[in-house]
């Protein structure tokens, strides 16, 4: 994999840009990454240029041809670099995880957390015993939920034991602790603003 | 593929429902259409067993295996039924047609006829010289198009002739113009509508 040009264009408090660090880190794949430098900033020429249509990060370069939207990145690193599948071997069983894989993309976050729970069920992941596509495309969300816990009034572990357990068990994983930006780091920077915003 | 079993769940209005009917048109798969009863009838047992989330058309039954979500199910078809493929064949060209593929899905509909008239460019299809995954996601909400015109005021083929040219060749191939519910029963349907909520 030496050969492979990879950058990553991201930026740090973004769960979709953890999502890539974690599926490049569990393909072992190594890259560069390349911070927008934060929210409020002026996007950079770059950035721009490779995501024309949505100006957003995540863009994965790949032997610079820009890649974009993060679950479409998670398919294509998956597709690039096969060892340690992601996605399940069979065409039903993909069809499954993309299906969730879309729920999570298109619902409000909070709303969904109910029906995750019930699929994870008595399984390790969400594809049963190996951390794939389903768990990646959601753990990068989790880092926002102290946040959402500290601001928001609920607490994930005493509505959703389950999913509880289940971030637990991911964040044991280097892949995932080493990628994602830290709940604590999060939790500060919503803080900050909502004080800026003059929400307390 | 004789012994496949294949019925989709379906509802004749739904440009969803025409791609997949489309798709499977394409890929010469046998299937039974199970027509569900109208837009504003009651949803049948089989359709809420099969998708419990969604509770939508359409669904394909593969071997009594519900793929939900049309998208979702054209990759499916896609994968089951290799010959003929929909999907580019190297990664990086599926990750540009699963892009477009999103962008056609999120977005309100008459906002991205710009982008997709400049995509298409000089091209015969989106894909290039062969009809595939994206413009079977595409032609089915073609057949919306005349009552859009007929009622929205704006004319397609003024505003983007290239889209309208593809239009006019996808509709030559009898996979589309056999699978696709006519633009005058649509228009027709719209109207019907329009007047029961007094719009006119």
């Amino acid at each position: 994999m030496g050969k492979d040009d990879v950058k990553l264009l991201s930026m740090w408090a973004s769960p979709f840009c953890m999502r890539v660090k974690v599926a490049l880190a569990e393909k072992d794949v190594a890259y560069e990454e390349i911070l927008e430098s934060d929210l409020m900033g002026a996007k950079t020429e770059l950035l721009i240029k490779s995501n024309p249509v949505h100006k957003q990060v995540p863009v994965l370069l790949h032997d610079d041809k820009p890649v974009v939207e993060s679950t479409n990145i998670l398919t294509y690193i998956d597709e690039v670099w096969p060892a340690k599948p992601l996605l399940p071997a069979c065409a039903y069983g993909k069809s499954r995880a993309r299906f969730w894989a879309d729920y999570i993309d298109r619902k409000e976050f909070l709303d969904i957390l109910m029906y995750l729970d019930g699929t994870l069920g008595e399984q390790d992941y969400f594809n049963g015993d190996t951390f794939g596509f389903v768990d990646i495309l959601l753990i990068g969300l989790t880092s926002w939920f102290p946040a959402f816990e500290k601001y928001g009034g609920f607490k994930v572990e005493d509505e959703y034991p389950k999913l509880a357990a289940w971030i637990t068990r991911s964040y044991a994983r280097e892949t995932v602790s080493e990628s994602l930006t830290s709940p604590e780091k999060i939790t500060n920077f919503v803080g900050m603003m909502r004080q800026m915003y003059g929400i307390e």
